[in-house]
């Protein structure tokens, strides 16, 4: 019986040179390495896209000034800082040639689809410079069309952290995605300020909006504190703590937000709370910065490790001639397999097993496995705050849809309807989302 | 301005003719296809392994004749039937040698390895049968050897269903993996029930473990029903309604597990009884064969589908001379970009908008961010009854091996716990799963 199944394998060995389990050992290495690889493409694809988000910034925080000045005022900035966003555009491109376009691991669709939308908000920027120059946008929504190109640019971020196959490449991707995304909020929340001391009076829906990005940065930031690394999460702490701008800000927060509305707001402070803003934003980018170092390191780390892994696992399996021999182990503790326990799930697993006796295939197998298991449920507890965010975002832009109501308010509805009925905010965003599915269908059953 | 960015293209065109955001758009299109041709020899692999197992299963069950009337039994059919266990394993074979063994898509990686454990065991089949017929193993040693040889070869199902990059292909295998697993549980009683008939006397554990073997089989053939399709959902449900061997099969159930531990039981019921149950088992592997048709015609629909929708989507986007141009959508209604809801997460998005007007890269782009992101939603959901059927089955682990108890009274732990605590079992498993790992870091600060 045994000689007719290696008779099988050597047959097949003729033809197909790769495959005995053995094999399939070394392949699921291998796609590991691979899927590393194009992870780091994607790391590096992250720290491109916070230099174009971070130049971008600015160059919306200008053009507000300029159109806000009907043209008067920050012309020349413009010409100074647009070539450097030119300059991120291009580094950005040269690092999407280092992406392979073919099957990319996981969630390669998502994130290609994320790119491409992305990349058509870069072409379309030209165009929304002729219609700024030509001051036929108000500041509204030119802050607005440059909001949506940074949207675009973050969901490649969201993805490529979305996509992640290792545990901490994952959590350091999710650190850096919500810090992004609080940046952002960050840079409309100066925004907001601005047209608020500009207008040079207190409203009461400009306040909640106000409040409600400061409500939203938070969340971001205490994200990325759960995530990051305790060396960048503690440079974030000094950079608050020590802060001159930080004050500034909390102070003109204070007077906007606090003041009545109809009262009347110092126009002159808009110059302060813009300047601050900036600076914080340029603080901002170098925790960014940061992380992208730690990325780079990280990436280069883990695959130095994998392919390391690799050849061990080879060279240990290998015999003089440089051929991998199943057989040995085969014969010597073929029956181990039957008195094991099965590694990886969806069975029970004896978790109090000893140190193997020996080395084996078998052994190796079971090992990897497991790893690849825990490593699995780590990537899963990383992507769970990233799902919670896209959930609640789902839910947020389907209220904001059907209710018509603003991003703010659908918020608040979502965070009320959890406190009164005593549930998360994730279990509130997926009981709307499951909702919306039946209207189609409810409708479709009336026709 | 639009020039430098135009002449920044045109310069990568030269040396990279694939980069503009319409190739990053076809890119994730062929990547959905490179995925689903991977998925496709993935269900081709699973409908193997449903082969196999049946096999094996009826290995199984002749072996424990065989070895529990010492030899005098089972000799002939066992070599009659091992020939269709070698022709299972050299078509298991051949459907292998389509995998790529390359990058491969989601969870590579684990599928790859869960191959790899399972062609170990069959490599050490031959050995296996060896002790068998030397009469060097008892019944029970036996059947759990080749228990652990089918749920290597489940894990390799459980893989796939988990990997999966398509809604109804995921749906499909769901089903597909928990009726395996349900067959398996039937097999397993079959081998519980005949030791039960054989020893002639009524024993408590034997009952709870033979009750608890058939609560489980109606889980996964509950979760099966969930996600089957109707068609395959009622050839099941007519199946079990018509089926004499099942009301065979529950009569003897009723007998066994009922009559007082210690009351006789009749020996002479042991053949009926193995006879009902491999009769269904039969029937059982009917249903497998049907979903697994539908499984290689849906994995050929969408392939097909989303052959020709790429192939549309170049035809729509492409001038005469066949080369895609980015530019006329771009001039027309490059603003478009600025104004339009941006598509897929995880922000806000506007389900409310009517149908575009005209067609353009940005329209498609957006179509297709926002199909991918309810493709992921379906998936995810029928990839929850995987992961909670893992979380219990790791916690059964953690309690069997950390407080010494058998499978099923870890079960029935989690599931009285879940039942005073008023929560989900699932939320039990993962309370159990985080506790453990609190267990090393205990000790360590301890010492």
């Amino acid at each position: 019986m045994k000689c007719a199944v290696r008779f099988r394998y050597q047959h097949d060995n003729k033809h197909y040179p790769m495959k005995t389990p053995l094999h399939y050992l070394v392949a699921a290495r291998q796609n590991e390495i691979a899927e590393l690889e194009q992870l780091g493409s994607a790391c590096a694809l992250v720290s491109r896209m916070s230099q174009l988000i971070h130049a971008l910034q600015k160059e919306r925080g200008l053009s507000n000034i300029f159109l806000a000045s009907e043209g008067s005022q920050g012309r020349e900035e413009l010409d100074q800082h647009q070539p450097w966003v030119q300059q991120a555009i291009t580094e950005l491109s040269a690092t999407l040639e280092a992406f392979s376009l073919g099957l990319s691991g996981a969630h390669g669709a998502r994130l290609f689809s994320a790119i491409a939308y992305a990349l058509q908000g870069v072409e379309a920027l030209p165009l929304l410079r002729a219609h700024r120059d030509g001051q036929r946008l108000t500041p509204e929504e030119s802050t607005q069309a440059y909001m949506r190109l940074v949207a675009g640019c973050l969901t490649v971020v969201f993805e490529a952290a979305d996509s992640a196959c290792d545990p901490d490449i994952s959590r350091t991707l999710v650190a850096m995605f919500h810090f992004m995304q609080g940046k952002e909020l960050t840079g409309q929340e100066r925004a907001a300020g601005a047209a608020a001391f500009a207008s040079g009076v207190c409203s009461a829906a400009r306040q909640h909006h106000w409040l409600h990005l400061i409500e939203s940065q938070d969340k971001c930031f205490q994200v990325f504190a759960d995530f990051a690394s305790p060396a960048v999460a503690a440079c974030w702490q000094t950079q608050n703590q020590s802060c001159a701008d930080m004050a500034v800000i909390e102070r003109l927060r204070r007077i906007a937000c606090t003041s009545p509305p109809g009262s009347t707001l110092d126009w002159a402070l808009n110059s302060v709370w813009f300047e601050a803003c900036s600076l914080r934003l340029d603080a901002m980018h170098q925790i960014e910065a940061l992380l992208a170092q730690e990325l780079e390191s990280l990436c280069d780390q883990k695959l130095a490790l994998a392919r390391t892994s690799l050849s061990q696992q080879l060279q240990r399996l290998q015999l003089p001639d440089g051929m991998p021999d199943p057989a040995p182990g085969q014969s010597a503790d073929g029956m181990q397999f039957f008195n094991e326990p099965a590694p990886g799930m969806p069975w029970p697993m004896d978790l109090g097993c000893g140190p193997q006796l020996g080395r084996s295939i078998l052994s190796l197998v079971q090992e990897q496995a497991q790893r690849l298991q825990l490593m699995q449920t780590e990537i899963d507890k990383a992507r769970t705050s990233l799902k919670e965010r896209k959930t609640i975002e789902q839910a947020k832009g389907v209220l904001m849809s059907y209710r018509q109501m603003s991003e703010s308010d659908a918020y608040k509805l979502i965070r009320q309807t959890a406190m009164n009925q005593n549930r998360r905010m994730l279990d509130v965003a997926e009981a709307v989302l499951a909702t919306v599915e039946l209207l189609p269908a409810g409708v479709g059953t009336k026709a």
